[in-house]
């Protein structure tokens, strides 16, 4: 058997599972690529500190340039996180003629472009399965198994961390800060989690999703995203009592040749495959007009996921399919975009609501003149004590005497532009202790 | 941009839906194929017979030899069912040098060995994505995506028909003559269902997948199955309860470097994603030493479902990654199988046990035991009143004056063999009217 020589640059926890598996698994590596595969060189910033897998110190380098110079490499697996130095790392390895597998999520959503035309100009080609919920395939389904598909809708739980801190709210009762805590001490939160408990790290993904599914031209900067930081209890349980569960969903759907992209906390039904997803756990849920609705499940971080991922694009790489994917790829393409992105401001979806108002006569009569006014129609209305919820009621003129009740509204399908003014509306009514909560319902 | 031919060789359900992607939406195609794809030949038994799709009349032959003689045919979807004259026609296509694509998972159950050896002997492809779980690329998932990992258990629910009866049987209450009746009416399940409901189609399927899966070699009539068909809405109700929902699973599990294969109603955990997949879908549950769990679930079948499988194989055939994955596919090779199959009666399982006894002193002990003499263990267990069962309680000694109850037993992990001789000794005893159920426990 012939034998192909491979590299890591990175030795980090997804570099470490990836060496793990090639060195420990080398047999069924062999068996699906076809040859051998042989880690040549692993690449670290410091070889002096201990190593994170069992790899033979003779072929440790703290050099780039020794991957680059030896010809024999012709793919490697570039998992260095964040945007610099990794991004000049993959050019130059682009330029050195190796092809390149990545995990580099934001580094493909900040400068994909550029990586992608260097890779085409050189005629290389770049794997990223491991950037998008890693142990889901996601990309290879959606480039290779459903090519013959228009895709029409694509909804995700692509942030585990989200995930697992709006599972622990419903399931536990705990608050935001308290769950956030709980998957900091777990390690399914970073210190800073910012990224992803605001929406951007399941915007990335899926700006690169959306690229894929529907030829988007997408800044992930620019996709519409609301975070779980302000996700209440009350809503989890309001949510329940209707027969659903909040999930913090990333969404493309097409509608009118037109694409809609948004990232929101968004009522999903319960037993529908969507909601049923807990803990740390990632989810597609992809609709082609073929195949109809396909959903997949799995783990969307941590290291052998990764590495599974990462390790399947560098056998892939090895035995050749990955050049011809990457080549019918138009991702970050120069050429036209084959799908315009649609105003979100005329994105429809129903809508949950939650106001407080205080108990008198003729408020209901003066939020539903609002809501009418907007063309926003309510489908069912539920009138409870607004106890639980965080938000202090605003000084009024009443003085605050009048009880204050919750109404939890579930609308028809209305226009986000529209839905944004009439709550913009609703919330300036003096019968209005606070600012109302407002959801997506799929 | 060049073009490539190819030719479908059957125009049924599946071979139109096929046709119409084709012809509608060649676009897509030629953007995913790298290469224009003309459909040139469509084979027909009768071409005066109206046809199914709108196809060109001057395509349409009757003559196979048409397909085999035209040398710019490279690749040839064959979609006619059953084995003879499927058989055949793949070998003769094989050898005129066609790469073929096929949605004929019964001649790969029968003829796979056969099949796939003439492939490699001429040194043409076959891809096979739409021969199981039509809706769900579970083929090239297993074969490339999840290629990094031992694929350690494969769980799939894989015959449609039966999911929607027994989805049917527990969400209405309807019984299993009920059900198949309606799932015949609604086009689900065919007039003779045999295949369908005794397990022999899931069987089929889960061959393949174990093959592919974990390199066994195995024929599909030697996996043990049971079926739905004598399944009752008592135990439906029971395993409800128990907060369970009663599957059709096939599964393939390693233990011990030995693989387990069977296909069997099964208690499946409410909320875990294979108890929660309804009506005609299929969904398959695979776990991988590196990536974990992953999920998938789809539709098994139906015209557009399996046309879009067969579709994104005749595209990978086109641009050349099915001959890869095919050369690296250890399919029916003449190698050694990588696993052997374990024994039967040494699988190991949690079960679930309905007895109907006469309730009198002493049932209980003589019950646990003949139990415990196999090493069955009782987890829990409940005693009801035994209406709703269908089973007509045996004469008696006692003239049937004493009344009886149902014993529901949750077991610990058993063997299946001491199970299957606890409950023929179980059903001997005379306390014991009638034959006992008995299902695994996921």
């Amino acid at each position: 058997m012939n034998s192909t020589k491979v590299a890591i640059v990175g030795l980090g926890t997804v570099g470490s599972g990836v060496a793990e598996i090639l060195l420990n698994h080398a047999d069924r590596v062999a068996r699906h690529a076809g040859s051998q595969v042989d880690l040549a060189h692993v690449v670290v910033r410091d070889k002096s500190k201990p190593l994170r897998a069992e790899v033979p110190a003779s072929i440790v380098t703290e050099s780039l340039e020794d991957v680059i110079a030896d010809t024999d490499v012709k793919v490697v697996a570039q998992l260095i996180g964040g945007i610099e130095p990794a991004r000049s790392i993959m050019l130059k390895l682009l330029e050195g003629g190796k092809d390149v597998v990545t995990a580099n999520k934001a580094l493909l959503a900040e400068h994909g472009a550029e990586l992608f035309s260097k890779a085409r100009e050189v005629g290389r080609s770049i794997a990223f399965e491991a950037s998008v919920a890693g142990g889901i395939p996601i990309i290879a389904n959606i480039s290779q198994c459903l090519s013959a598909n228009q895709i029409t809708s694509l909804r995700g739980i692509l942030n585990g961390t989200s995930n697992f801190i709006v599972s622990q709210m419903e399931e536990l009762g705990k608050d935001y800060a308290e769950a956030l805590k709980e998957a900091q001490d777990l390690g399914y939160a970073e210190a800073d989690p910012a990224m992803d408990v605001d929406g951007s790290d399941a915007a990335q993904k899926l700006a690169i999703l959306a690229h894929l599914a529907f030829g988007a031209d997408v800044d992930w900067n620019e996709i519409p995203r609301e975070g779980i930081a302000s996700l209440e209890i009350v809503d989890m349980q309001c949510a329940a009592e209707l027969g659903f569960r909040i999930k913090l969903l990333a969404v493309a759907s097409m509608s009118n040749e037109q694409l809609e992209l948004h990232v929101s906390p968004t009522l999903v039904k319960r037993g529908t495959p969507l909601a049923e997803v807990r803990a740390a756990f990632n989810a597609v849920s992809v609709e082609g007009d073929a195949v109809g609705p396909v959903f997949y499940q799995g783990q969307g971080a941590g290291q052998m996921p990764t590495a599974s991922a990462v390790a399947a694009d560098l056998i892939d790489t090895v035995v050749g399919r990955a050049s011809i994917t990457f080549k019918a790829t138009e991702l970050w393409s120069d050429g036209k975009p084959r799908i315009q992105l649609g105003d979100p401001k005329q994105s429809r979806s129903r809508y949950y609501l939650r106001v407080i108002v205080r108990d008198r006569p003729g408020v209901l009569a003066e939020l539903a003149s609002v809501l009418g006014k907007h063309d926003v129609s309510i489908a069912s209305m539920i009138q409870k004590a607004a106890e639980g919820s965080q938000q202090g009621p605003k000084p009024s003129s009443d003085g605050g005497s009048t009880p204050v009740v919750s109404l939890i509204i579930m609308t028809h399908e209305a226009l986000a532009g529209s839905m944004a003014k009439a709550i913009g509306e609703i919330d300036e009514l003096d019968a209005v202790t606070g600012p109302s909560v407002r959801m997506r319902v799929m």
